[in-house]
């Protein structure tokens, strides 16, 4: 090999490790910004299932892409056969897309060694109630102006359901010799009388409508405001001495309903379901006035499943947290949209493609709801429930049958108590999923 | 300044920068090696929750060293009063040790937008069932092989108890006039009358000890094996042919009681609490033969609490992924140790310790245990269960009271259908208690 001049190797050297310099540097700045979701993920939950999550989610954006650029009616003809669209549960993945927008403010990372213990706080009457859980609940009642929490015992329970059944064994007298009346105002939330029946106890006893309810008797008599599957406000109907209420609140949140004013009953239950989406977490809670009341629901929930999962109260205490920021810290908030602002906004527009497409079929009828001054929003709002209450007109007898025949999956009117020229269609799926329903039913005539 | 020579400069610059490059080199080593942890809490938990989480983690390791270094006596003597000891509850704190040492590898991440849905896979009867979990269910149990896993549906529960009222439901005829009998051969799980009650149910009834069933009708018999309170392996008792039974084998594990064989029961029940130590995930299985039973447990639980955490579920398939990785790959793995040698060792020295308390005081008597064939380990082995099923001798007739007079509080005979002579002590509490309780214990003259 020839020799090369020592001056020019030199040079040539300095500038190549200058340039290895900046490259590390650059290197550097890189990994700690852009590739620090990756690095995480792979050093938390391992190589494989980082890759794993990472294609997951290119996977669904892809699809939500194209669900979007693609008209639904034009993927139905696609597929050359009509898709069922499956409306009968309320599963309110509707709220993915904002949660996918907050990005990593509602990860949560849970360490191998935390939360062993079957207890959380030995002081509460709830001794599974995550503190930190406890604390977000407030928090949120504060911020939204939904319930009063001052005075009030908090029970966790495995989603509001437990809390349901935990609130009529609580009610229950126990001496007594024949099981309490439980009555609620029809149409009413179809899992009530199955939930109320199904062990076949002897403290409490499905009594159907209030409206049939003339038993001069102790009677437990359930609430639902705004209802289920009807949207209205709903208040006590029975009003005997001898009543005791459960207010079941689940869809007393600013998207749903405007906010009038703090819930302050003796009993209210709320779940994470309805008001963030997160069914999955199952988690609810109930606000309860009366300590005895309080103990006798932990019982419950002891001598059910030994308290409620660790992990979904601390994954649900952040989720509440990251509303509750969303809403003080509208304008300073990243995303620029407040938890509720999203959802409020998602659901007056589906409301209103509802509408028109109930009008231009000309075959159903929605029920029509006035506005009311929100004290959450400072403004005068309408109400657009988690599900319409659709009733099939031109003499449709069986309203559920004749949607499913056109690949519309709904729940009938009679498991609610009411007429089968009703059903409830949930409003919380997917935006592709509702989109091809809006058209669906546009194209019913 | 004076002039400096150009081949000294270019050759001081040149060491400079390949300086410069080696330690920015060390810097990326570094901080993907070293700084990985602070730096994935920071980014995934926020800065003041992860330096919480630090703090929280030193203050513990703190407390757990200090708890060595001083004797557990010497620590009571340094209060000025005895500290109480509540070993009444089986809560299995002792587990913590082993899931801080693997660190990392059981620690899950769960993204905010991630299982909002009620669904987990509709194909599945268990419909909330997460696949990853019943994957992970099926390989712990080949790799353990004390459970038949091949034609069974997995049903989730939150925690088994959950399971043990779904196995009532779905094994109780719906059409009796009056509810199935219930029984359990005495001393039984405490919990079993009280949840086989609660509600009043009309259809099953608890129906006590084996021995004092004498009804020539249907009825279910839990068999609970190895038993709790008392550790011995358990076989059907009553044996007549309108019977149904329920295997209850939440401790059927080779830490508590050798691997005789798979067994390989109509319906079993297992739970984390007590396999890996993780109560506060409430998650149990059953593994089910009878499809119409998985059907009807599912249904149980669809009402009771509409599915189960997907959190807790998806945290359990993480550490019984890691319990199963430790046993596979235990001379490759990092720590050295599997999760049953761990176990294993830990109740082996303390059932060690509490004989030797029990012999020293001579005011006891504990149950004797014959070695037996462990087809995991290999080798013989005895048990050592998670309870210790304690006498009182020395004509001492409420042994719960005298101990609790000592300030040991443990769980009365009577309440397993049992002797007040006799009761159940947790053996699963932290280093610190266990200690502290047979120091206490040996004292007691």
């Amino acid at each position: 090999m020839g020799k090369i001049p020592t001056m020019f190797c030199l040079r040539h050297l300095l500038v190549l490790s200058l340039a290895l310099n900046m490259s590390l540097v650059l290197r550097i700045v890189y990994e700690s910004e852009q590739g620090s979701k990756l690095f995480w993920l792979k050093n938390k939950i391992g190589t494989t299932k980082a890759d794993e999550v990472y294609k997951k989610e290119t996977h669904i954006s892809q699809k939500v892409l194209l669900s979007v650029s693609n008209s639904s009616t034009h993927e139905d003809n696609q597929e050359g056969v009509e898709r069922i669209i499956n409306l009968d549960h309320g599963d309110p993945t509707m709220y993915e897309s904002f949660w996918r927008q907050m990005g990593d403010k509602t990860t949560i990372t849970i360490l191998g060694w935390q939360s062993l213990s079957y207890f959380s706080d030995i002081t509460n009457i709830c001794w599974f109630l995550e503190p930190e859980f406890a604390k977000e609940v407030v928090r949120l009642h504060k911020v939204v102006g939904n319930a009063v929490t001052e005075g009030r015992h908090i029970v966790v329970g495995t989603g509001s359901s437990q809390l349901f059944l935990a609130a009529l064994y609580a009610l229950s007298p126990q001496d007594a010799i024949k099981p309490i009346s439980v009555v609620s105002a029809a149409p009413y939330y179809s899992a009530y009388p199955l939930m109320t029946d199904y062990q076949k106890s002897g403290l409490y006893k499905w009594a159907g409508d209030t409206q049939s309810f003339h038993k001069d008797e102790p009677y437990i008599e359930i609430v639902t405001s705004p209802n289920n599957p009807d949207g209205y406000a709903r208040y006590p109907v029975v009003n005997r001495s001898e009543g005791v209420l459960v207010h079941d609140l689940a869809y007393y949140w600013p998207q749903y309903t405007p906010i009038s004013s703090p819930a302050d009953h003796e009993l209210m239950l709320f779940t994470v379901s309805k008001s963030t989406g997160h069914a999955g977490t199952r988690i609810g809670w109930a606000l309860v006035k009366d300590k005895v009341v309080a103990k006798r629901m932990t019982k419950f929930i002891e001598l059910n499943t030994i308290g409620v999962s660790k992990d979904s109260q601390l994954r649900a205490a952040r989720v509440l947290k990251v509303v509750s920021d969303s809403c003080e810290i509208e304008s300073s908030f990243e995303v620029g949209e407040s938890f509720f602002n999203f959802s409020h906004r998602v659901m007056v527009e589906r409301w209103k493609q509802l509408r028109e497409a109930v009008q231009h079929s000309g075959m159903f009828s929605l029920p029509s709801f006035s506005h009311a001054f929100c004290t959450f929003s400072g403004q005068m709002s309408g109400l657009q429930p988690a599900f319409a209450w659709l009733k099939c007109e031109q003499g449709i007898e069986d309203c559920q049958s004749f949607l499913s025949r056109h690949k519309i999956l709904t729940r009938a009117g009679k498991h609610f108590g009411f007429g089968s020229d009703y059903v409830r269609i949930s409003m919380t799926d997917r935006d592709e999923i509702f989109k091809l329903f809006i058209n669906r039913l546009k194209a019913i005539r």
